[in-house]
């Protein structure tokens, strides 16, 4: 293990998704393959508005999750690849809804597919993607798999209607945040990584212990993905700053500064977020509340405690460079804040 | 079967909905009762808005189909009860999602789920509805099921797409048009209906006819709809006429009209049509047209056709009252146009 030690003592010290991404890189080429093949239809805007998608590219997160669980499962099959295909596949339905849904015009710096397609597109596409992940699946033959991935699926979706009834409402708990994030986000993460050691007939305990890295990483990836919302380092993602914010988006770190605030502070927090009547300096004072009240410092805190599960759940499995790299994973996820 | 005929000169001899209701009524009520508690969920706004769909009741057409087939069949189990709910989830979901893609404020002549809860909630609790079936049909256990109704579910969101791109397009061709509507409309008719003989065990013989029962059935009813629009029917049905004209859907009343047109006749099908550049008195002279030239009438004889498929499918079974129900449901499909 010296080389990986001193590799992190090295001058990129910062941890990446890197150590990850050369561990599955040849299986994550084959589910590019698969995804593209499965794009294809006879209708050409569903190929076209899919390109696009793969186009802009994301890091391929929850995919990199099966193909990991795999190898530390020591799978030996390739029904990774088209599982880890579906997987992504329900990810990216869930974004071209999401972004009807926020009408957002940006989507990792780039336009996005309702912004150019328009939303009704989006939506359409997004359902045929979640219809041919489900075709697959079926394909693979697998109930247990199906049973995870149809279950994840409509946690998603309920996680997602429980979000659009807190947006607006400064009153949410942390709990109800808690809630939404675990279910919009974390509940596919378990499920990436469930399949791993499900494919490959591990016990039990294994596939827990998968499952609760997922969730845990899930957790503490949207925690910071909401902190970096109001951070400096947004800029550097390709997204702009304040999004969560015109929205009246409900996340931890305006829950921390709303209740930890004074009366004069949360009728700022009301007037912003719930009637969203928002002028210039606004959201300049927002930061201002959350730097006095330390509460996108202290949301990051929230995701160290998640980060520090997930590792543990992955204490019971033998060191290999892939548990090398999960770990790495956690502190990327959560690094990124700075 | 004397009495049957009799029925059928009496006072009322209108083919109707209510043979296949009478017979299939008791598993109704209990599919009813599978939607309602697969709809409940801790987060609210889901058993509301899905409530809201379940109330303004449509005719739960689809999930007869699965009954029907089911007792044709002679099904003695318990599993097309989940199934026939799971056909209905499907249906519910992509009307939730077609409603926000057509920016309908009317379903059935109440205010659709969009226009009360708005377009967020209803693609949200489209995608819980849409991933709620796939856990069900997880539950009953069939790939062979669960790869029909994935299948379908996949062909309807291309088929929705195909519509999106011929919206607006007065070039669409028939056959163009006829792929639509199989594929939005037809395939889950076929797929309900072939769910009860596969549940059956029943030869591919009579999969294969329900199979097509269904499809043709299905191609007729939307042929049949989409006469409806412009046919002063609608009105007794709680729909406006020409929502079809006002949004520039290119339905199969329009291409005929438009084919058969003189250059005078199609600039006027352009300027409303695709530039949707309408203005009073316009819906009243497409009225004419499509009376000058037979379009209206036209598309009921072309539904007469694909009736006559659906009938000539059934032929294999012995006469039932079931047989029977199935048949005059396909005369009730093209006499709603008058």
């Amino acid at each position: 293990m010296g080389v990986v030690v001193s590799l992190g003592e090295g001058k990129n010290n910062k941890p990446s998704i890197d150590s990850l991404l050369a561990l599955v890189r040849d299986d994550l080429k084959n589910v590019n393959d698969v995804i593209i093949r499965n794009m294809e239809s006879p209708v050409t805007l569903i190929p076209q508005l899919a390109g696009h998608l793969v186009a802009s590219g994301g890091k391929r997160l929850r995919p990199m999750l099966t193909l990991g669980a795999a190898q530390l499962s020591n799978y030996s099959g390739d029904r990774h690849i088209a599982l880890a295909a579906c997987v992504e596949f329900i990810h990216t339905a869930t974004l071209l809804h999401d972004d009807v849904v926020d009408e957002s015009d940006l989507r990792r710096g780039e336009a996005s597919a309702n912004a150019v397609f328009g939303n009704q597109a989006s939506v359409l596409v997004g359902d045929f993607l979640f219809s041919r992940a489900f075709e697959l699946m079926v394909e693979d033959g697998s109930l247990k798999v199906l049973k995870i991935l149809s279950h994840a699926s409509s946690v998603i979706a309920e996680g997602e209607v429980l979000q659009l009834m807190t947006t607006n409402d400064t009153e949410t708990s942390e709990d109800t945040y808690l809630e939404v994030i675990k279910s919009k986000t974390a509940q596919l993460f378990a499920a990436a990584c469930q399949i791993g050691p499900v494919i490959s007939d591990r016990p039990r305990v294994e596939e827990d212990a998968l499952e609760s890295f997922g969730l845990n990483l899930g957790i503490a990836f949207q925690l910071i993905d909401d902190v970096l919302d109001y951070s400096a380092k947004q800029a550097t993602l390709g997204k702009t700053i304040g999004d969560d914010f015109k929205e009246g988006k409900i996340s931890l770190p305006v829950i921390l500064a709303f209740r930890r605030g004074d009366e004069q502070e949360r009728k700022f927090w009301r007037r912003t977020m719930e009637d969203l009547e928002q002028s210039d300096g606004d959201l300049d004072y927002a930061l201002d509340l959350m730097r006095k009240h330390n509460a996108l410092s202290d949301s990051v805190e929230r995701a160290r405690h998640y980060g520090a599960i997930a590792r543990d759940a992955l204490a019971i499995f033998d060191e290999s460079p892939t548990k090398l790299a999960f770990n790495e994973l956690i502190d990327f996820c959560i690094d990124r804040a700075y």
